[in-house]
């Protein structure tokens, strides 16, 4: 027997439409009910696809956090020095953060208030520490400024990365990898002239 | 005749705990309902404070707005090159964010779907156009880099302050003026060893 869906929705355009309503109203605030009338179709349709509202949630934070943590063993397997390593994460982190917009957008609101919200931020923090690694065998390295804790480091940099999802769109506006020349020119290097 | 509130919440109590209550659920999750139940009274006697959520809403991102705006004023006043300007603008802001941290974390997280969260969004659009104006005239006196684009380089500033609510908490970590140290270090010099 071949599974198939309705008609008019597969399970990945499904999740872009759940995705989008997610990003736009919240994801607690958006209901199953609410997810129907914007795709035009019943609930048992959506549930033909997936279990719960959860899944969807579980499906969408991870298609982030796998690109994430793709681009993190990449980045480990770089030779040199950890800055090199560093500067990679981050460009490649960009990289997923622009292909991956909407999926990284819904991560990085997720509260905690579920079991799946509350593992995603389980991985976010796998993910933080590693950074922090870095930063430390980097510093260590005598590479970046020791007068800032490591940890301090890290989540400014990663804020950096992470805040580009409120206002970057892809559309009319700097490429993936102009934008991450501009990050890590101003992460690495700073915004007052040397 | 004298207004009083109902026992045990006045309009700053109520704020404090509504507003806890959006950042945790999330603004448009959060039901009166919900809000009355949290602080155990009924809700004519939270309508007898506020007409509606709305207004709880819009009196918490004010604080928000208002200590922004009260800062960028402030800025305007200091002599001297541009760049001084733009620092106390961060410094201030991160005093700001600090000192009325459920407040701005609320502001940051608004989406627009509402009049109230349309005119925050508005009023922020506003601050962050007076940080591209000062990154340019810094720019044009030769402080700030050149092979960025101001209102690139402006967003990734204050995205760096902004990311700031995700993690930095008032007890036991970094106090306020060292935090600003910090982001002011990696921001204008970057994290590179120099």
């Amino acid at each position: 027997m071949t599974r198939r869906g309705r008609p008019g929705y597969d399970l990945e355009s499904l999740l872009a439409v759940a995705v989008k309503l997610f990003n736009e109203r919240g994801y607690e605030a958006t209901s199953m009910e609410e997810l129907s009338r914007k795709l035009g179709i019943t609930k048992s349709a959506i549930y033909y696809h997936v279990a719960s509202k959860d899944e969807l949630l579980r499906l969408a934070v991870d298609r982030a956090l796998n690109g994430l943590f793709a681009v993190a063993d990449e980045a480990m397997t770089i030779e040199g020095p950890s800055i090199d390593r560093l500067e990679f994460l981050v460009r490649g982190s960009i990289n997923v953060l622009v292909e991956r917009l909407p999926f990284v957008t819904l991560l990085l609101r997720v509260r905690g208030n579920t079991k799946v919200e509350r593992a995603a931020l389980a991985r976010r923090r796998e993910f933080d520490q590693l950074v922090t690694e870095l930063v430390k065998q980097a510093e260590a390295e005598g590479d970046v400024r020791p007068d800032i804790d490591p940890s301090v480091t890290a989540r400014l940099l990663f804020g950096t990365v992470n805040s580009l999802i409120e206002w970057y769109r892809p559309r009319g506006g700097l490429g993936s990898a102009e934008l991450a020349d501009a990050v890590c020119a101003i992460a690495f290097d700073g915004l007052r002239t040397r």
